[in-house]
């Protein structure tokens, strides 16, 4: 595997679709939302995104099998608008590999033919308070105001947006695509829940579902723990392995 | 996104045209240089440049829009020549970037019959005098001895130019087009208006422009500002995101 | 040479044939099995694997030779089945380099109608007793039953493999392909001879090959010598050639 | 400029010819070796090799002009057989740049009809005599033989040959070419004229010209000023662009 691949599972023709971007980053708010509604909604798994650009282990599962570290593509029909949610263990780790990924999820999306982009994030503001905002920004002048008309702040967050969370709506925006990225306030040094349902909350009143929170914050947990084996994982292949360690033989990685 | 690209924004035929290039680098000379013409010459804004050799992260706008990081072209028409101006956040950070970067610069500027391109940059003396002077290196003896007559001093300067100042009339004279790279003569240590401004005297000589110089002061403290944040935030997105920071988990990113 | 590549020596015709892939890796175990097999079973070379993503450096030989880092495989026939091995002085540093020369190496076992992969690797569990266990971890559940019944265990190691041995089973399943990693139990901080035989006779017993023993733990003794003296080499190529060094100049390297 | 390319300034018919490699290596024998015979023997500059593996930099002339950075080819023709050299004023700087590069020199070679590569470099042992040795690794017997005859050490140099002096030679032999690497004798800590100088003389026995070499010494130490200066310059694009200084705004570079 040379270059960044999405392997399709099953083939869908969704009706009038949008997707929702969870990956690893600040506070967890995008991972845990992705995760939740992927598993709440039912979400059928459609496809896998294998790269390069991810780090190069596999996990041991508990059944004694293993698995590639990859990202995830979940389908599910709606009322109105049908959602597809992409999860993952990893964001790719350089800038060459992020720009790279992002291309071919971009590519499958169109060939979806989904044309609407939603990537969620958090934002850190130092301190927060119980009711935490969120921020957004669009690439888009309707999803900026359909957005605001759920109270969602535009042109309030600062700075930028590292990875995914904002390239994919950047990107997707020179390819005639409507993109929004949803960022949760949050303290930026644990997960962040009451966060996350605030995103849940928004994009269930968005896009009309019904979702049961009662499990949400046992996902939370969840999926904090995960993440966590996870970094400790990727963090022992990021030792330089010719790197001969103090005291053990250089070849023992 | 896969390799850098140029998205056309307004298709042009200019007439016997010049590139002038202005990026980051020493003294910020350059860059102020460049947006100072763009806005003064009223400059349209005809392609943007991106790419994955970029950092992978994209800048929150006031309107609650967003942007990826890029470089832009403006053109303008003048009396005898034509004149594009490339200026932009950043520039590639890699060897291999840097040289995918100009490569993409000089098909496209080729394709619009551009034969002549001036990078602007800075030259650190250490020391200053209230009259800056300007150093030159160039590809072409026609443009040597055209700048030589406007006081630009020739076989001065030592050592090497990092970058796109260098790379790209360096490159050009590959395919047989002329280049000339003029440098400021400046501190080192801060942003320098006065050599800024030096410059566009020059430019407004050699290209035979009029230009208003009094909100030049002004444009450069807004250019250093806009630097300075631009690279507060990319700083951020170059802290390893799978190190785990003291204190605060590893996700956090 | 700008992408890895296969030099076949030989063509093959294997029977029914399953690849046993050995590379340096913890307590040395992989790259002892693979060796010893090889030059005990008589093994054929029939190709090698050369990468850009190895060390830029080749190593002199006795003889007045030299050659290039690279991976070899080799061939022996068995009565119910053939053998491929694939052995080598490293693998690939970085991710995207791992995941071209993993790439490589399943285009080339699939044009010899390999279906079965065995990658070999340790463990490590801090403490260990005499009898050293065996772990498993597969992508095929019939592979998975054939090793259980050869007291291999499965669901018992926990967390990720790093590299090849990880790498080369999880992603031959994306082929259609049978993969399993067999980790010998092993402290981590020597080369482990116990450990590397009890995967001899594992596989002897599932492959139905008789083998003798005696001269492991000279093998053994030779692998980690050689090891040690490639990394030794390995880690002068990795010294920043343009970095001055202290006291030398810094055009030595 | 994407990948590495040669440009070619004139098509020679060469005959029977060699290509003799001198890059900046070890007590700078290789390059002071090349750097002489092409001046000595009056060579013909045929080509130059420009690579997005070498530093994005450009070096000011002292006639106001610049150059990329570059290594070149030279030719000569001889009694017997004719000589093309390689010289340059780096090597690659990472494992991907020097695979590519060298197989971009051989692929250059090849169509020149040249079968024989002879690679000169340094060989530290620490401790040096009057009379420096040379050694040399072949992937020939034909060439070793021929380099025994003239007292070259084959099968006492130990360790490996970082960069292109082994890497080419050790390429080759998989197109079906000879190569040799030559290793002078050195301290390792400086530049070394008399190693440099047994090169030269066991090379004008070889390919059976004369040579005067009064200008040895005063070449050889304008070479190492060379290289220094080249390196002071390389070093500064080393320097991390996006890094802030202490003390100086950070877009100062």
């Amino acid at each position: 595997m040379r270059e960044t691949a999405i392997i399709i599972k099953e083939k869908i023709k969704p009706k009038n679709p949008v997707l929702i971007v969870g990956l690893p980053g600040i506070g967890l708010i995008g991972q845990v939302v992705a995760r939740y509604l992927a598993e709440e909604l039912k979400g059928k798994r459609i496809a896998d995104l294998y790269s390069p650009h991810f780090p190069h282990q596999v996990f041991m599962t508990k059944k004694g099998g293993m698995r590639l570290i990859k990202n995830k593509f979940y389908y599910m029909t709606g009322k109105k608008r049908d959602i597809v949610i992409l999860s993952g263990d990893v964001q790719a780790i350089s800038s060459v590999g992020q720009y790279e990924v992002s291309g071919v999820i971009l590519d499958y999306i169109e060939k979806l033919h989904i044309r609407e982009i939603i990537t969620v994030g958090g934002y850190s503001t130092g301190k927060i308070n119980d009711k935490r905002r969120i921020f957004g920004v669009a690439t888009s002048l309707e999803l900026k105001k359909d957005f605001e008309k759920l109270d969602v702040l535009f042109g309030s967050a600062r700075g930028s947006i590292v990875g995914a969370a904002g390239l994919l709506p950047a990107l997707c925006k020179l390819r005639g695509l409507r993109g929004v990225c949803l960022m949760g306030e949050t303290h930026g040094g644990y997960v962040d829940i009451i966060s996350a349902k605030s995103i849940v909350v928004l994009l269930s009143k968005y896009l009309n579902f019904k979702i049961d929170f009662t499990k949400l914050d046992k996902k939370a947990k969840e999926s904090e723990k995960i993440l966590r084996k996870v970094e400790e994982e990727i963090e022992k292949s990021t030792i330089m392995p010719y790197k001969p360690g103090e005291g053990s033989p250089s070849y023992i990685r």
